[in-house]
């Protein structure tokens, strides 16, 4: 099913390493994280292992010793004839823990950027359940969305001065669940579709999945050079553009005012729909002023946001606020795709959004003081790592000292610590990824002060180049699934 | 964004119509309908009138009245150069009724084939209430499914004779949620599928949007002629088929132990994966016995199933029973799907399918009472149209007298009922299908005889060719949502 890489396209991804210890073992913990992680899909096949050296600049002998290291540990299998296949070991009894880090262990994930329920959260169940009756007595099929919750969410927009028809809402499963909606209704296979040189991996890569071509924007001292916007549209006609203005996950930046207009001027300009995602807009800990949100600065905006960093994840309830002419061939592809998002949360989150706001400021003052404890622990533990507060968001976009990034992850993981590689986060392959990692602040206290201890333990471990003599499968293969 | 529609393309959608009344009047209303559900897409450039005019073999006067008559409806725009595009008349202040239809109005939808809610299904609410703290002490993301309830449907299973481990379960939003992305990670662009001649249109339609070209099978005696799909797969590689061997949507028809084995036989023969749709197997209103499951022909089945028509659609709960080797696949492609559903309903789920069967049993006593009703009701007041009686499933495929299935589906929206022509269920355009129209006998039985009035109305002024002088676009142009 899946492709054959290219020795060159694999040594892309592997990036370069500031490694001190062996290469072979390096390379295979980078390569293996790439397939964990689904950058490399699973069944994939591996060019050979002369080709390999060639493309990386090593001896054939390291390579060998790397694959043979993998079939060790089964995530490669070579077949006569077919060359070496890449397969999760995936077994009915370890399956489970693979795809959900268990509770009952012992490990911290600090994969997942999103919150535990909000104290509110409870009273807004049962607030909506008191309403079920009326849910009940139809067929509870919604591909649209609840028209109540519709009429909330375009209020808010129009007191926020976006006047917005509820019939311009859509209702969807989380913003994840918008954006790949709007992949398959805005994009044709071989359409060009703009981002961010950072961002949520899910969004390119869903768009990548409805046949988009991506064009990265340059990683520098803001994601959003107008320049560099006007020199990529300059080349190639495009049909979108996926931004994260408002704490730019992972960053946490945010656009300004100066940057807004001119990237609304130039998408206008060429005729580029900006899909823009809003999930972390609410999330403002400090309470900062933002500039106005990017759909003032252009109707033909699509809007994306979620109840998910706000709220809980767990109610898997977002929205898009799109043109017109959108929302019928977005309902048409919701049929194709799911049939619509339960009709119960959209009750509950109709509690939440009108009952003045107290829940969603508890789980910011739960967050901030979160972030303002990762960053205390980082400072005293972990000097070593630039660790910049973000005004918002969920997660520290933390620089760590030499290209280590998925080598720390890797030992990281078999100190009971899962995170995310840095490299996941970009949107085309850069050697500055492996100088980043996105740290979220979401467990609690305690969690996050022996997320730090487990990191420092890590750290040490990658920098003085010690082979970890701990290579059992369980710590080691959890698979990367983030949010 | 949308293609042009070729003039034998349309001319073939349109098929061939036995109607009575004036020529460009009923090609007008089946151009509607095929814009309504979809299969003219939004956005679409019809082809020129002269081009159409030679296709289906009339005047140009008539298709220049067709294209008239849909431009002073709104659902036409000519422009100067670029032809005649289709449009849904949406405006703010329809678009609400287009999509769902809104229960304040008079009108009868018998387009969803769902139940509403059962009376157990409330408790089950609130039992699901007791164990929430647990699921919001998490960030409730669950892209694999809740661990309880994959448990549960894996030992469903495993009791029905088919043994599954918890982790070949995959929780989705419905069926529909899994075979959506069941199309993302077995379809590649290009790959053909088998299709029975009719089925449940928006699964093929999804496996399309993936990248499949379908292969349907002959509309014969029975969906599953095993000569058929062995003279279909000789002549192409095929990678996978998807069939509802139980109760299949719409025919209402069985899969003999004999088509079973022979299928199973043929696809394993030819490396076909078969996606076997079960969502329908226990709605088995009289208590028929029923082969085996298809699983347990083939081991290499992909089975997808919800709890939609046996409980309740607005739960959105569905799964796939899969090899251990498509989970990781699976559940990677969710990620950038959804992330996954809402943890909430899986609780009111595992509640239903261990509470001993009595919700479900409501459910079908509810549903096997409606359908005699709707049977009675149709041999009293509708005697033209043959209506077989069929052992489980929550519609009626009826037999129509003559082929007029779109002009009467338009014609009952016009007296206030909502129905789903008879050629949305065909996977390829044949001229039988406007000769056929599922009848889901889900509104409560006053409803269900109000319909069948409205439909004897409609039924006198398709036969009578008499022209309704009601042309309001509001009960004419309702969006086609079915389920």
């Amino acid at each position: 099913m899946a492709p054959t890489l290219s020795a060159p396209r694999l040594a892309n991804l592997l990036g370069q390493s500031d490694s001190t210890g062996p290469a072979y073992r390096d390379l295979a913990d980078r390569i293996r994280l790439l397939v964990i992680d689904g950058r490399v899909p699973d069944g994939s096949r591996l060019p050979s292992e002369r080709a390999l050296a060639v493309a990386l600049g090593v001896s054939r002998t390291t390579t060998t010793r790397v694959y043979a290291e993998l079939r060790d540990t089964g995530l490669l299998h070579s077949r006569q004839g077919s060359g070496s296949i890449v397969r999760l070991p995936l077994s009915a009894s370890n399956a489970s823990s693979l795809i959900v880090s268990a509770p009952e262990t012992d490990t911290i994930a600090m994969t997942f950027s999103a919150p535990i329920g909000p104290p509110g959260l409870a009273r807004a169940f049962e607030a909506a359940a008191a309403k079920l009756p009326g849910l009940l007595a139809t067929t509870g099929y919604l591909p649209d969305g609840l028209p109540a919750l519709r009429e909330i969410i375009a209020q808010r927009y129009t007191d926020r001065g976006l006047p917005t028809d509820p019939s311009q809402i859509v209702v969807t499963s989380g913003a994840q669940g918008a954006i790949s909606l709007l992949g398959r209704v805005l994009v044709q296979p071989g359409n060009r579709v703009i981002v961010e040189g950072t961002s949520w991996p899910h969004a390119p890569e869903s768009l990548v999945a409805a046949g988009a071509r991506l064009t990265s924007m340059p990683v520098g001292e803001t994601p959003w050079d107008p320049e560099a916007l006007a020199a990529a549209v300059r080349g190639a006609a495009h049909q979108a553009a996926y931004i994260i203005p408002d704490f730019h996950n992972p960053t946490g930046a945010v656009m300004t005012d100066e940057e807004r207009g001119a990237w609304a001027h130039e998408l206008r300009r060429n005729d580029i729909v900006p899909v823009v995602d809003e999930s972390l807009r609410d999330v403002n800990l400090d309470g900062i002023e933002l500039p106005p949100s990017f759909g003032t600065y252009d109707d033909r905006c699509v809007i994306v946001d979620s109840t998910s960093k706000t709220l809980w994840g767990g109610l898997r309830i977002g929205w898009a606020r799109v043109p017109h002419e959108l929302v019928l061939p977005l309902v048409q592809a919701r049929m194709n795709q799911d049939l619509g998002t339960a009709g119960f949360e959209q009750l509950v989150v109709a509690e939440l959004l009108t009952e003045g706001g107290q829940t969603a400021a508890a789980g910011r003052a739960r967050l901030r003081a979160n972030r303002d404890h990762l960053l205390s622990e980082l400072a005293t533990s972990l000097p070593e790592i630039i660790a910049p507060c973000p005004g918002g968001g969920s997660s520290l976009w933390v620089t760590l000292p030499e290209r280590m990034s998925s080598r720390l992850v890797a030992s990281a993981a078999r100190h009971g610590l899962t995170l995310t590689p840095g490299p996941r986060f970009f949107t085309s392959p850069v050697p500055a990824s492996e100088r980043h990692l996105r740290l979220p602040f979401m467990p609690n206290q305690d969690a996050l002060t022996e997320a730090v201890v487990r990191m420092r333990r890590a750290y040490d471990e990658v920098t003085g180049g010690s082979a970890s003599t701990d290579n059992s499968p369980d710590s080691r293969d959890t698979l990367e699934l983030i949010a």
